[in-house]
């Protein structure tokens, strides 16, 4: 019989919130037969303020036994900026090799959009996510003087590079448009830009159905407000993907609905799935959330561990009930309750 | 009596037309007493085919003998993508020290932005000029190898932070909302996060009555689209603030309107104003191309010479003229023509 053990990180804010909802959804979707095992994990602010710690050896070697981890969100206003984002997010991106950073923007039916005309929306960034200027490469000469002079370095391997355009490529392969879009911008920072668009043309041909083109990452802004219709599947950097998918979150109607994969295909570590919004905490513990972004999050997880029919069945679970949705404000329970309630 | 000396560089594609129309413009706005004197240069592809250069010291040296730069466009796709946007732009505001650059964000009455419900958009960007992951610095090792690494630096110095973080709050003092947004991505980017946050706060003590704001640049893209009216000064790196002046084109109208100039406050070089468009080689020498973003990089430039009435009666005349617009396609002559007429 099959089984899933999930690592539960519901986190700071509207975290706890959301995953409630989303292990609702998860459980009525899921078949008889299939054994689901959670286990909740505390890591966040509270654990922080109370032990200094943030994601230990020890936890990660927890976590590792997983098949998969869903996380609601972490960061807290009591914490400084940072700690938290680099001491946990970071940490375990970089621990179980994410380096997939699997976002889907997609304008459902019902959703609006803060675009003129509700245009037609239907693309996946894969944004790099173990490499770039988030390596925490960097420092400070002279600190705190006026001679203080600050680096970051950003660093991109062919190693690195590689693994994820091939993985967009295969991505863009199996959608019916075919199309794959670079972002960078190869005209200034050379470097990094040359060997991500030589990469990007050598492993091309090995998917001569799939159809390139390459956008400087200022001029790719443009294309997500003014056509975004243009775009299939987008491959890029970590600091461009962070920036472009909340961009991409907000034209298809907000990070209350962006969801997002870590993802390491090879397996050897598992994957995280969270919702792109953070912890919210003006709205933390109050039912206010909307934890359709956690829901579909979940449909990337179960994709991801092959359960391809019952992912399927929560997008469209999610699209009937935003299309039903309209005006109406309901609570986090209620979107999950009538969730649950199309899936069982 | 007063007179302008001003270096003319109309470029590569749209350039040239384009500039004629700023220049037609110029002439008409400038009092009878203001002597403009105007000197043309050839930069660009075509001077870099023939002889391989792109910008000289000895061109430098005669540049800098003038008031101010009126630039069209640089940039062919028959040179690489880098050498021209290398080798004479940045190499400019490098040289010439350029560290405020200036893009005003304005939605102006009668345009059409592809957000909903056409909101209330007013801000300006002072984008770093001369700093950050622009310098050019980083490199590769073991190029072409399936071991290849490649990097970029960003670099910043508090020197550099400090000035330019200055002419923005000064710019936000001299506004109506007084209101000025830090945009940088200091919870990943930590040595230079931090010294743009430790400055900006540190500056900020001296300007009292300016409110202040930080934003990660991930979130300002999401304000961008659907609270624009949020923003007034915002002052930002100048990677993130290519990236998000190019959004704000796109919100308010697109890069046909976009004006910008690359300014060096302190007047030891003369300051550069350019249209953020670019060449534009597909409609180039057609009559196509919307002058008005070089007509209020004019205004710019008077601006920034002292002429503010002048500033002021182009940037009225180009909202006379949109208003009155609608839907018409004209030349770019005709457009050029419309607006001298409504000045003279
Ligand atoms: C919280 C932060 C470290 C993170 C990132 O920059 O990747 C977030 O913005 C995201 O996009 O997941
Ligand atoms: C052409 C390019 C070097 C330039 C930049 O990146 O600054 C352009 O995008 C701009 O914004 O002026």
């Amino acid at each position: 019989s099959r089984s899933i053990s999930l690592a539960v990180i519901p986190g700071d804010g509207i975290g706890q919130e959301v995953v409630a909802e989303g292990l609702k959804v998860l459980s009525a979707v899921l078949p008889q037969d299939v054994k689901l095992e959670t286990k909740t994990y505390d890591f966040g602010a509270k654990r922080w303020h109370e032990t200094g710690e943030t994601l230990t050896d020890a936890d990660l070697a927890q976590l590792k036994e997983h098949d998969a981890i869903l996380l609601g969100a972490i960061g807290d206003p009591s914490v400084p900026s940072g700690v938290l984002e680099r001491g946990f997010l970071l940490k375990l991106r970089f621990a179980f090799d994410h380096h997939v950073n699997l976002r889907p923007g997609k304008l459902l039916p019902g959703v609006k959009s803060p675009l003129a005309g509700d245009p037609d929306i239907d693309f996946v960034v894969v944004r790099e996510g173990t490499e770039g200027p988030y390596v925490g490469n960097g420092g400070v000469l002279r600190g705190g003087t006026p001679h203080e002079v600050a680096t970051e370095v950003s660093l991109n391997t062919a190693f690195g590079i590689e693994r994820v355009v091939r993985d967009a490529y295969a991505r863009a392969q199996a959608r019916p448009r075919k199309k794959l879009t670079l972002v960078h911008k190869n005209n200034v920072l050379v470097h990094a830009g040359h060997l991500w668009k030589n990469i990007f043309d050598k492993v091309g041909q090995e998917f001569p159905e799939v159809t390139t083109d390459y956008l400087h990452v200022d001029a790719a802004t443009i294309f997500f407000v003014t056509q975004p219709e243009r775009f299939d599947v987008i491959v890029t950097d970590n600091l461009f993907g962070d920036i472009l998918t909340d961009l991409a979150a907000a034209v298809t109607g907000g990070i209350g609905l962006a969801a997002s994969g870590n993802i390491n295909p090879s397996g050897e570590f598992p994957s995280m799935f969270e919702p792109v919004h953070g912890s919210a905490p003006d709205i933390a513990g109050q039912g206010k959330a909307d934890p359709t972004a956690t829901v579909l999050s979940v449909a990337l997880l179960l994709q991801h561990l092959g359960y391809r029919a019952e992912a399927a069945r929560i997008e469209e679970a999610v699209a009937a009930d935003l299309a039903e949705r309209g005006e109406a404000q309901r609570s986090t329970s209620a979107i999950g309750d009538a969730l649950a309630a199309r899936l069982s």
